[in-house]
């Protein structure tokens, strides 16, 4: 086989940078660890005349037509890093048509419309690569489909967003709300001028619909999976999650049980003895649970220039292993060889169990609390323990904190709806989901 | 490609017994994931009359001869799970001989007497994969031969040993000397009746010879890591360390430097902020950290029947996919496609430099601490912190703690000499390296 292999690079944001740059540099360990050398021939963006940058010096072929790559001749591999749906999806899917393998970190367009995507790679027999597209840097796109082939994965919880992780650490070390970290994230380059992906869970729901696709053998599509963002999350919350041993962290999870599955993004309280709780800032963590390995986890940086362009590259390594065997299909695209399409329906939140943590705003008066208690009992919620404010002025609003046992969320948001609406309790039941305790 | 691959185990120990169930009870899984079925022929093993085993009973062969597998031509993977050197290694180059794939767990035989393997291997075309040799069921082979292709790893940072990190957190917890906790560890089976290997480090090296080989393109004799183990640690050491905010593991570490690598074992000091002092009881932890993609941590079970045996079956899957590429060489067999040899020295341990804690036993009179801080400062060592006890009567022999600035080993171990031979230091000086602060 031939021991050059020539990309093309469409879209040079952040991810392409680096992706370029880690191509650049270490030409010669991708050498030594291959045999072979990567070539850039081409990078494409709709504003290269404006970009000045060491690393494109070194590149030939400079353009703003991405057909200037995707019709080459000879680029074999097509990284596609301009995001978004269109024309993403258009560049990838004209590129498999041209038989050319692809590799992409579009998590949002794969996690929304992947199964076209994924289909036109297996019929056409190209290698589609997408390890950037959840964790950065870290393996588990990889690790599901080659590390973890022997197991059935039951579980998954991943801290895969660091904006949000950010935002949830600096909120408890410094004691802020959730607006003003939020400021600060944005001016340290931590969040975007629209943060909304991010904070509202949406970008987390993307990649825990591809992490459960890959280990259930299936297709979870976005839109069945639960998303609740931390932009609702108090300071005051993040403090009695302190005094109860637990911190609040934006999880991904998702479970395979009998019949169906789980997949949920929403704020959740876990204990600070949970290995969870140990990633701070902007890290990220997937954590896996499998039938006969057992829980294994994984942890690194989850976005950023040179991490995520590492996972673009080790894709690209990973398709040039594959075309020096002229096997493309080697593994299949999701890991396994099943059409790609959804198998098993995804459980209503409602129906789901788990325990919960719930602020009910009330006035400080007698039989309150016993009150909340027996409407809570009468939906079957058993309280596990309580924190009530010690010094309080009669007649003012206080904050009242219950710990659920285990129990499913149609029970909670009946007792939630029913308190909210009497006479006793005040602002809108803040209600978080518990895991781990 | 044929469909169903055939595979024979030699060996039905703990690993042996957790590989078969894995590829029992996973068939489907297997068969979904990749295509293809894996069917376990023959199992060989001395003592094979005399176990029972449900497992066991669904095996057409078994045999005490273990070329009953290795020349069997419809076998096409030999699993080598009996460990140790002989004859482990010449059922291994038997079968590359007779050009079969071979997967193998044994540590100890790859770090010391790698290179014919690796070379044989190669040149007969065959795949090799040792994935359960380190690690555990942790993905970390796979992970430093593809997924971290593309980057220079600098350093490796690593908790594989599980008995020892299962002594040395009972320790701490229960405030008991090593050898009381090595009788419980044995008791509950997690540690072994000749636990040398796993106590003094040895282990623990093996380990850490394979990984750092992969990670920096050479081979890493076992004979050039330096390897102290955990049998001298003492209550008070791990008492002194909490009262630092800090920990004692038994940590593997790898370093790259410009023209040489360090590759040792030894207890350490590590702060309780630093992440793999989360890593308790049997777990274990691989820290590395990349050029490009910064740092990931890899965690999980270290050992044990059927996380080793799923390692082993993810194995037994990769050779098999490459099969049907008719591809072993895929990726090189320490995932770099230089010879098979040794090509940077080895740092003498003397020369390296960290930061120390040292424990010095004095009689307890005025002027010890200024004289024991001459010393060491004669030596260019620079005191960071020091505890002095706080209730003692004149007269009586305690301890006194330094935490010292990095300096290098020789200049320690100098003072220390100097020290242990003076008239006010009384026992041999406790010396324990310090990481991470």
């Amino acid at each position: 086989m031939k021991k050059s292999i020539n990309v093309g690079i469409i879209g040079y944001g952040t991810v392409g940078r680096g992706t370029l740059e880690v191509l650049l540099d270490n030409k010669d360990v991708i050498k030594d660890k291959t045999g072979f050398t990567l070539n850039v021939k081409t990078v494409a963006d709709l504003k290269i005349e404006e970009i000045e940058d060491d690393y494109l010096e070194n590149v030939t072929n400079k353009t703003t037509d991405a057909y200037d790559v995707i019709n080459d001749k000879e680029i074999d591999i097509v990284i596609e890093l301009i995001g978004g749906y269109s024309p993403a999806k258009t560049f990838i899917m004209d590129s498999i048509a041209n038989k050319k393998h692809v590799v992409t970190a579009n998590k949002a367009l794969l996690a929304v419309d992947g199964q076209d995507i994924f289909q036109a790679a297996e019929e056409n027999n190209v290698c589609l690569g997408f390890e950037g597209s959840v964790g950065g840097g870290i393996p588990v796109i990889r690790v599901l489909k080659e590390d973890l082939a022997a197991n059935n994965v039951k579980e998954i919880y991943g801290i895969i967003n660091g904006t949000a992780n950010y935002i949830l650490t600096k909120m408890e070390e410094e004691e802020k709300e959730f607006a003003d970290v939020l400021i600060d994230a944005q001016s340290l380059g931590y969040a975007e001028a629209d943060p909304t992906f991010d904070v509202e869970g949406t970008d987390t729901a993307h990649k825990i619909s591809i992490l459960s696709s890959i280990a259930f053998n299936t297709v979870v599509p976005f839109e069945n999976v639960f998303v609740e963002g931390i932009s609702n999350i108090k300071c005051v919350d993040v403090e009695f999650a302190k005094k109860l041993g637990c911190k609040i962290k934006l999880l991904a999870i998702a479970k395979k049980n009998d019949n169906d599955i789980e997949v949920r993004v929403h704020p959740t309280i876990i204990p600070h003895n949970y290995i969870l709780s140990k990633v701070q800032d902007v890290f990220n963590a997937v954590y896996f649970v499998s039938d006969k390995l057992d829980r294994t986890i994984h942890y690194g940086r989850g976005a950023g220039s040179l991490p995520t362009g590492s996972a673009v590259v080790s894709d690209i390594i990973t398709i040039a292993r594959d075309m020096k065997c002229k096997c493309p299909s080697r593994v299949p695209v999701l890991g396994f060889t099943k059409e790609y399409k959804s198998y098993f329906p995804v459980k209503d939140i409602n129906d789901i169990e788990s325990a919960f943590y719930l602020r009910f705003s009330a006035e400080d008066k007698p039989g309150v609390l016993s009150k909340i208690a027996g409407v809570l009992g009468k939906y079957n919620i058993s309280i596990n323990s309580a924190i009530q404010p010690s010094q309080t002025s009669p007649g003012e609003i206080v904050p009242l904190v219950f710990m659920t046992y285990e129990t499913i969320g149609r029970n909670v948001k009946n007792a939630v709806d029913e308190l909210d609406n009497s006479d006793f309790v005040r602002d809108k039941t803040v209600v978080i989901r518990v895991e781990g305790i």
